[in-house]
C-alpha cells in the first residue's frame, strides 16, 4: 500500500464525492485516506451513502482533523465559493483536482459577474488548468491545480472544440439545446428536484441565463482566437444520471457531416474515452451510464449549410468525477485509462 | 340521449383511440356507441384498457358489424396507410375526423415521398381540412374530413405560425429540438420501446428524416407565403406524457422577446387553450398533462437576433384526442370547450 | 352562482390542496373562494401550483384575511398537529373537512401516544366522523367535522373491514405490504424524497412503525368487535401517485377466495366508485390514477387457508382528496359522484 | 492471454448475456471468445447492445460456428426450454454455467408440470449443481454443469435458507412479497413489458402461480428436511433493475429479530457479498444496482411472533449473471470475489 497515491475527498457528502468515491474504489494506484463533510463530520459511510458501505472507507471527519501531511492529492467537491476559500488555506505540497466551478475562468473578473462575488483566490485561479483533459493534457499533466469543467460543458466542447479550432464549424450561430439527468442538481434537498415535482415531464431552466454557457463560450473562444457567444439551453429530464447535447451548427464552405466525422475520428484516434459513433447512429445517455465515455455523432441537417452534432455522456463520471481522476492519472504520471475502463450499466 | 352526437371510435385499441374515449367519457353531448378493433374484435373494453372498464363503454367490434346509419361521428384513430384505406369505404353521410398522418398534406406526392405509397384516396385528400383548431377554425367548421395534426407539429405550429405569417420571425435557420414522451409511439410491441431500452436515458431519433419535419414545413409555408426548410430534431424521453419544443428563431429587424410574446398574447386572446406564459416562465409538461392546454413561452436569446421560443403540450391530449374533440366540437356546432375542461394532473 | 357552495381550502399549497382544488375546479356545485397558505400567503396560483394556472382561483391569502361569513366549508390540508389547533378557532358554522391525521383516532390517547403532543382539541375530536366514505356514510352524513382517514388506511380498509366484519376473514396473522407513489410524502423539500434518492429503486420504510398501522388497527377492530393487532409494510415506489396494498389473510372454515370475492361484490354493489375485479384480474395503480376508484381482486394462494386481496387507489384521489369531497357530497346533500366522474390517466 | 479461461456466452442477445459481459469485460482471468445469437448472429456487439461496443467483444454467431475445442466454459443465457436442447449438445469438455430454469429442479417431474413438456435432458439434470453459490459452494465447485437459481429465488433464499435450516423460522405461513425492475422480464417485445404500460404504476402478476414459488419450495424444503409451500407474490415496479422481497415469517419458540440477525450475521461472516443490515436499516436496492451484494435486514413486527426479513439484489447481476460468475470462479479454482468488486451505482 506504501506506494498508492493518497487521496483525500473534500466535501464528501455530495453526489460528485460520492461518484469519485465510487471510482476510486477500484483504481489500483489509490487510497482513500480522508473524506471530509461539514454537518455530516463524525458519520460513518453507510449512514451518509448506503451503496458505499463496505468497502472499506474512513469515516467523515472536519476539514481540521485532517493530516495533510499524508496526503498527496485532494478532489474538491464543494459547492462554488467555498471550494476557492478551501483550496487556499491547504498546503501547497498537495495537488489539488477542484470539482467546482472555481476555477474554470481564466479571467477572474467574468467569475465575478456570473457568481456574484470577488474572487478569493486570484493567484490560485492564474496557475489552474482547465481540466478538459482530451483538449488540455499537457497543461494538465504539470499542473497543481486542476480544475474541472462543467458538466455541460465537457459535453458540449469535447465535439466543438476541434472542430471550431480547425474552422470547419463557424463560430456564429451555435444552438446548443442539452438535457440533464436530475443528479446534476446535487444532494441539497430542494422543492424543485423531488421526485414528484421532476418525474414524469420535462422543462427548460436556466434559459439563457446559466452559468455554463459563459463556460462553453470561453472554451470555444479560446479554440477560434476571438469571442464567440452562444444559444446555451439546458432541460431536465426524469432520469438520474446523462447529458444529451443537441448542437446545432453551421459548417464552413465545403465541409459537411462527413467531413466533421472525419476529422472528430482522427482527432480523438487516440483518446481511449471519446467514441465517434458510425454515420447514422444517434448516441444514447443509457450507452455510457457509470462509464467515463463520451460518445459523439454528426448528422447532415434538412437546412442547408447546417450540421447536427449530438453527444453523450453521464454528467457525474466524463462530467465529473471520471474526468477529475483522469486528470489525476495525468497530474501522477498514471496511465490514463487506469481505474477508468467503467463499462456501462445497461438496463 | 337522443340529441346527442353518436361517436364510433375506429381502431380503439391504440393509444389514441383510448385518449379519445377518456375525454368523450365526460362530453355532455356525445354517446360513444361503437368502437372498433380488428385483431381486439369481441373483447370487452376491461379487457383491452381496464383503466376504462366500468364507464358503460361498448365492446370492441370489426369494422363491418358497426351500423353505420346511427352514427354521426367517426373518429379515425388507425395507422397511416390503413386510415385513407377505411376512409374512403365509410359512408359519406359521417363526419369524420382522421387523427392519422394520411389527409395532413395538401399534396399528396409529398404523402408518397414521405409515406413510400401512392395515396389511396386524393379525391378525399382534397376535401380534408388541416385540423389545427386555432389556426384553421372556419374551415375546420365546415369540412366533413378533418385531418388532425401530429403531435409535435401541434406544438410546433401553433406558437410559430403567428409569428411567421406576422412576418415577425425569420422563416431562414428554424432549429426546432423537441422532446417527447414514449406514449407517442404507440401501443404496438417494439424491443425499442420497451421500459428497459427507453427508461432512464434520452436519445435523438429521426434526425433530419421525421415525417413531422415536412408537416411543420407546409404550416410554416403556408403561413410565410414560401417555402420553408426546418430543422427538426426528436428526441425520446422517460416519461408517458408530453412533447416540449425548444425552438430557436431568428427575429426581423426591430422584433425582440417581448413583442413576439405581445402578439402571441394578441393572437390567441380568444383561444381558450392557449396560454402564452409571463415573460421569463418556463412552461413544463407536467402543467399540460391530460389537458387540452398549450403553453408557449418566449426568452430573449444570448446571441444577438434571436429568440427562444418553448412550447409544452401532452401529445395525447392537445397533440391528438383532445384537439381531435375540439375538431369534432366546432364540426357539429357545439361550443369549442365542452368537454374539454380537463385540468391538468399533478403531481 | 349564488347557490354554489362556498369553499375555503385552508393549507393550499401542498398537494392535497392542489388536489382538491383539481377536483373541485370542474365540480358544479361548489366554488373555491379563498386559500390559504402561510408563507406562500400573497402569491397567485400559478406561482404555487402552474398547472393550476388560468382556472380562475383566487390567490393565496393568510388564515386571518379570509372572510369566513361567506363560506359553508372548509377542506383543511394542514400538517397534523397544526390542523387540530387551526380547527378550533374557526367559526362554528362551518362543515369541515380534515385531511390531516388530527381526528382519525377515535381515542386522543392513541393520537398522543402516535404523534408526541396531548391533542389540542379532544371536544372537537369526539364529534369527528371517520370519513371513510362507503363504511360510514350515515355517520359522515350528519357530521360537522369529517377526519379523512389515510391513504394506506383507505386502501385496506375498503376491502378488509366488510370481509373481517362478516367473520370471513380471521383478525389473526393479517399482513399487508402496501406500495406507494412518491407524492404521497408531500410537498416539502426533503433530502430523502428528491428524484435521485427515489427514482429507479425501492425500499420499506417505517417498518413496523408506521402511524397508519394503528390506524387500520382501529378500523378493523370496530369491525371485528376485538383488538387486532396487523403487520403494515410501506414501501416507496419510483412513481408520483398510486398505492397497491397486496393483503395476506387467513379465511374462516368454509371461505375461499370466490366466497370472499362474491361478499365483496354484494357489500359494494351500490358503491360507485369501489370496483371488484373479475376472477384472475390483477388491479393496477394505472387503473386508478386521477380517479376516485378503488379496484379490489382476491386471489387463492397457494398457503392453504390463505387468500390475497389486492387493492388500488390512487394516494391523492381516492385516498386524500377525492374521498374528501365525496365526503362534501354527503355533507352537503349532493349526489355523492358528482364531480367525482374522474375517467383515469392512462398511459 | 494464453492461460485465461476461454468463454462462450450461448444467446448472448438477451439481457442477462449483455449482463455477463458487462462482469466478464473487466475479469482478470476469463477472456470472451464467442457470442452466439439466433436471429442476431453477423451482428457486431455496437449493432445489438450499443453500451458494450467499443470493449473488444466478438461478433455474433451461429451457435454451429463456434470452434468450441477452444473453448473452456459457457454461459448459457437462452430462454428455458431451448437451454436444455442446446447444452446435450454441447462437447462435454465444457464447464457450463446455464443461467435458465433448466435444471433448477431436482425433480424433474416438477419441471414437467411447471413448464408444460417432458425435460429434454434429464441425464444433465441429474448431475446440474444448483448455483445458490453461498448455500451450495462444495457442489458448485466440483460440478461440470451449474444451475443459476432465479433472481428472487437468490433474493429469497439467502436470508431464508439459514434461518428454515437452523429451526429458527416456522415453515408455516412464509409470506414473500417481492417487487422486481423490469428488466427481469428480459428483451423480447411485449406490448405489457412497454414503458407506458409500466410506468408510473405496480401491479402484482403470476398471482399464485409464478414458477419462481415451487423454485423456492424445493430450497427451502431441502433446508427444512421436509415439504414446504410458500406465498410467493411479484411485483412490478417502474425501475429498471433490483429485487425487493419483503418476507413475512413467524419465528420459533425463543427466536426473534436479533436472533435472527445474530444468526445470519454468523452465517453469512465469511461471505464476501452477502451483508447484513444494522438494526433498523432498511435496505433499499439503489444500495446494489449494478454490484453482486445481497443486503438482508430483520425487522420485529408488531404481530407477536412475527419478524419481517428483508432482502435486496440486483436481478441482473446478484440475481443473474453476477451470481453466475461467481459459480464459474468457484468451478475454475479462481478467488471467488474477482471480477466481481462491483461497486453499486447510485444515484
Amino acid at each position: 500500500m506504501s506506494d498508492k497515491v493518497k487521496v483525500a475527498i473534500v466535501g464528501a457528502s455530495g453526489y460528485t464525492g460520492a461518484e469519485t468515491m465510487r471510482v476510486l474504489i477500484n483504481h489500483p494506484h489509490t487510497e482513500i485516506v480522508a473524506l471530509t463533510a461539514d454537518r455530516k463530520a463524525g458519520m460513518g459511510i453507510g449512514e451518509v451513502y448506503s451503496h458505499l458501505e463496505g468497502f472499506g472507507l474512513p469515516d467523515m471527519v472536519k476539514l481540521d482533523e485532517v493530516d495533510w501531511s499524508e496526503i498527496d492529492v485532494a478532489f474538491c467537491c464543494l459547492p462554488h465559493g467555498t471550494s476557492q476559500e478551501t483550496i487556499r488555506e491547504l498546503p501547497s505540497h498537495l495537488k489539488i483536482i477542484d470539482l467546482s466551478a472555481d476555477f474554470r475562468f481564466s479571467d477572474v473578473e467574468t467569475y465575478a459577474a456570473l457568481y456574484g462575488h470577488e474572487h478569493y483566490a486570484p493567484e490560485l485561479q492564474s496557475e489552474a488548468a482547465y481540466g478538459l483533459t482530451e483538449i488540455n493534457r499537457e497543461q494538465i499533466a504539470k499542473a497543481r491545480l486542476v480544475a474541472c469543467p462543467g458538466c455541460y460543458p465537457t459535453s458540449v466542447q469535447l465535439p466543438l472544440v476541434p472542430l471550431v479550432e480547425s474552422g470547419k464549424v463557424l463560430t456564429e450561430d451555435i444552438i446548443i439545446d442539452s438535457k440533464t439527468g436530475v443528479s446534476g442538481a446535487g444532494r441539497a434537498a430542494k422543492e424543485g428536484m423531488l421526485f414528484s415535482e421532476v418525474g414524469e415531464g420535462i422543462h427548460a431552466y436556466g434559459v439563457a441565463t446559466h452559468r455554463h454557457g459563459p463556460e462553453i463560450e470561453q472554451g470555444l473562444g479560446k479554440a477560434a482566437g476571438r469571442d464567440v457567444i452562444v444559444n446555451f439551453t439546458p432541460h431536465l429530464i426524469p432520469m438520474n444520471r446523462g447529458i444529451l447535447s443537441s448542437i446545432y451548427v453551421k459548417v464552413a464552405e465545403g465541409e459537411s457531416a462527413d467531413s466533421l466525422r472525419t476529422h472528430l475520428d482522427d482527432f480523438y484516434k487516440d483518446a481511449p474515452f471519446v467514441r465517434i459513433a458510425a454515420k447514422g447512429v444517434s448516441p444514447k445517455t443509457r450507452d455510457v451510464r457509470g462509464s467515463n465515455l463520451c460518445v459523439i455523432s454528426v448528422f447532415e441537417d434538412r437546412v442547408p449549410g447546417r450540421v447536427i452534432v449530438l453527444s453523450a455522456i453521464d454528467n457525474l463520471t466524463k462530467g465529473s468525477s471520471g474526468q477529475a481522476v483522469q486528470n489525476m492519472n495525468l497530474m501522477m504520471g498514471i496511465e490514463e485509462t487506469i481505474g477508468l475502463n467503467l463499462v456501462p450499466l445497461f438496463p
